[in-house]
């Protein structure tokens, strides 16, 4: 048998990347398509129709007809025979949402709503429904609703709730005549298999993670949905048929038709779709429960799969087969971190960190008293309060740039250990930390002042293709033991996804560092403990 | 008669001033004269003895040397006869001091001490009594001192018992040889005028801010001196001969043989000296009482006369006569004023605060959320504790520079508008702020800050020779009501001080900042107290 190989589709917010990686891990090849109208957010196309303030929609057609392409050139590119693809996977933006008819017809490629904003799929980045949020989460918490729990009490603008809410309150000829609602991700996915809207598949990962779904306790219940608006529990109701399944298990397989759109074979297995930031867990090989995979970019988010299921305070969702099937899977996040150090150095009037970085080196643990609180962007976990602010303190003048650089770095070390201990004080074990995303290849000295900070070593993985391996990941194993020769989500993620032998870039702890964070910390805490009850003149 | 015309001299670090200022308060002319051996850091004059680190030393006879140089080029610039000249008044920098024998000759004069680095008079910013300086205030603690509330609860490194202490221990033979210690603005002044040591004038102002004396009290305590040291208990007893005049008082007339040596006419009457600073006062033409004085620049000084004696807590120094004769001076201070800019300055990698100052003065009181701690070198009043540290709050990534720079000048207001509030809560009357110094002229927008923030004008005296005036007003008022005609210090200052009609600068508050200020003001208070109590880890 030759060696199995998965596609993996990973939809971003400017277009779609096609990777082919096989069993060995080996990537064979990657093509990108740009979405033809890429983010809508002036007008809409065909019609011209003007778009308020804060819009960001996206085209069906453009994932369609990007996907065929990326596909086609991957393939191509890889000069393989379509029949040695023997698995589909797909991880997309999220919560990106629309409205379509029983037969998954998008209403916006209707002519009685192609002019209607409303009707368009809904870009995660769209941010119409601020007072539909507001009013979502101002009842829920007046009602003590129990999923509250699980996203540390705040419910997200961005999120699924608030979307349908926006259409229904500002387009309801749209809302009216919607039959299905549903995730971009589960609507490409139910595209690529077909079949009728009872049985579509939807990702316990986006339904848990964006519409405040749980195994246990399903939707919000119709009780509260009806205190918020009556047409949102009808639609709710209504309008989310579909069967739930983790990323990894299988949607179903090609049609003929979306075979030849995309140069595939007709009955390749198709895996529910996946968040793409989600999917980078299985795509730097962390498949495993216990490994917290940090995705380090402008903000961090931190991905957890656990066999141990524990309501953690402030932790922003935690979802039965959220990430991967048969584990809890855990995500916590730091509102500003990339987007602190950008705000930082534009702010010190540098056009880099490089002529300061050595300068801050030498600086012993605790920037000789400047302490920071990593706050710029609010607080994420554990507090769940964007309204929150930053701060510098113990300023003198025998202070410069290098003091408030290293200062940051600690603070945001402290906010991370702050996430961990809160972990592992519930009961959430963390045996192995890997860094990812942007951030860790163009700085460094962030993941030395964090594994400082931790005491723990953190593995820097060298991907920059995360999400879309990770999809490779999931197509694999919905094909099946048989074909791929993986027996569990583990193996697959370690043989396909792992860093070889010797290139490994560990960075360790200097324990005598370690050792002198320990008090630092504890002045992290009581500062965030003062500038969250006495400074929040939010 | 002609107009009377008084001299005052002004003795500062680096060079003696000159000026002659008519009863009219027209300045006739300005002379500088610099030491020829400037601040001694590095080897003594003469033996070329070399010095340790922190020493600053001066040479006398660079005092007699420059003050004639420079009276005589001034009354040769001025066209007039020296017998116009009703009267000499003298400031100086404080504490600067020196060891002397009985008839006022200067320890390092003679050949037996010329190469002892602690015979020569130790210049205000001689820092070598670091250690003498803890034991003092830890001995006064533990024994509950009196004089410790009239400052703030900590005696200086800069002040006179330190410097005097330091030669004790550090040479000893110096200390036994000394037959008078004493300031150096009194030491000239007794050169001016002649007499024996027992009837020499000390300045109520010096001795009062600098050498823990007072009215009621007199100097510490042989008790408490005993404790510290006995040779100090000693040297206080019966080296410190004198009669305690407040500045503007007759310390005697001139000699005839420095009357030659500066060009001056015998009996020609020579105030009590004043410390430099605090000559400003009359030097403002605000010689009245409820008017406070603030001299802004590095760190700033804000000096008071009142008629009410109050024990404030936190505040620098309260000393009966000590500005000038019959009133209670007030001196109180923030440690880091202009130093603050400069360091924020600097620290935001810009030339100047011109790029940001227009952005700056569009921003709402309050700085659109940041709120600033001015302690960036401690707090000196109310809390005298240099090692406080500063800081900024409510960071967010919406904030730049301008917000920074905003934020800094309120802190600093509110710094002043406590100080104020302390005062006037203790019933001490503040009726008029009168700012001068180099700030005010290079940086406008922190005075019209100021007066946001207090809700009171603030006149501006645009005189850069304030301290200078100031001596010549006090030589004025000791030639007495005949040859002067002024029957008051208050007159006279205003008469030979004050901004002339027209060209006055007033900063006007506006009242719609003001009320805005009221609710921050408190903010900064919760700030400071937080700061103090639970981030002080000094």
């Amino acid at each position: 048998m030759a060696t199995p190989i998965s596609l993996g589709l990973d939809f971003g917010t400017e277009s779609v990347r096609a990777i082919l990686v096989d069993a060995c891990g080996r990537q064979l090849s990657i093509a990108t398509s740009d979405y033809a109208h890429g983010q809508i957010t002036q007008r809409l196309p065909g019609t011209n129709e003007p778009l308020p303030p804060r819009y960001a929609l996206q085209s069906p057609g453009d994932w369609i007809e990007s996907a065929a392409s990326a596909t086609l050139a991957a393939i191509s590119e890889a000069e393989i025979s379509k029949a040695e693809i023997v698995g589909i996977g797909v991880d997309f933006t999220s919560c990106t949402m629309l409205p379509t008819t029983r037969d998954g017809k998008p209403l916006c490629e209707l002519d009685a709503f192609k002019h209607v904003p409303l009707a368009w799929p809904k870009l995660w980045k769209h941010h119409g429904a601020i007072e539909q949020t507001d009013r979502i989460n101002k009842i829920a918490k007046a009602r003590d609703e129990p999923f509250l729990k699980r996203y540390g009490g705040t419910i997200g603008l961005e999120w699924f709730f608030p979307k349908m809410l926006e259409t229904i309150e500002h387009a309801p000829q749209v809302a009216a005549a919607a039959e299905v609602w549903l995730e971009a991700g589960d609507w490409f996915v139910w595209q690529l298999v077909g079949g009728p809207a009872e049985s579509l598949t939807r990702s316990t990962c986006q339904a848990g993670y964006k519409a405040m779904w749980s195994v246990a306790d399903g939707y919000p219940t119709s009780d509260y949905l009806n205190a918020v608006h009556p047409e949102l529990a009808r639609a709710t109701a209504e309008c989310l048929p579909g069967v739930m399944r983790s990323p990894g298990e299988r949607a179903g397989v090609l049609t003929s038709a979306m075979a030849e759109r995309l140069g595939l074979k007709a009955g390749t297995p198709v895996s529910a779709a996946i968040i793409d930031a989600h999917s980078a867990v299985p795509g730097v090989g962390a498949a495993e429960p216990g490994t917290l995979v940090m995705v380090l970019g402008t903000s961090s988010c931190h991905l957890l799969n656990s066999t141990v299921m524990a309501e953690v305070l402030g932790v922003a969702g935690i979802v039965d087969g959220g990430i991967l099937p048969g584990m809890f899977g855990y995500e916590t996040g730091q509102a500003a971190v990339g987007d602190a150090f950008a705000w930082l150095r534009r702010l010190l009037g540098l056009e880099s960190f490089a002529t300061i970085a050595a300068a801050s080196r030498q600086l012993p643990p605790g920037a000789e008293g400047v302490q920071c609180l990593d706050w710029m962007n609010g607080c994420r976990t554990p507090l769940m309060n964007g309204a929150l602010r930053g701060a510098f303190i113990g300023l003198g003048l025998e202070h410069g740039p290098q003091h408030l650089y290293l200062a940051l770095m600690e603070a945001s070390a402290f906010g991370l250990r702050w996430i961990i201990e809160l972990l592992r004080d519930a009961g959430v074990p963390i045996n192995r930390l890997v860094a990812t995303g942007g951030l860790p290849h163009h700085n460094r000295a962030i993941v030395e002042v964090y594994a400082d900070v931790l005491g723990i070593e953190i593995e820097i993985h060298p991907s920059t293709q995360g999400s879309a391996v990770g999809a490779a990941v999931l197509g694999m194993i919905a094909a099946g033991p048989e074909a791929s020769g993986f027996q569990t989500i583990i193996e697959a993620a370690a043989a396909m996804a792992s860093v070889r032998d010797g290139k490994q870039d560990i960075v360790y702890p200097r324990s005598d560092r370690t050792r002198l964070y320990n008090p630092l910390y504890e002045n992290y805490r009581r500062l965030a403990a003062v500038t969250a009850n006495q400074f929040n003149h939010s």
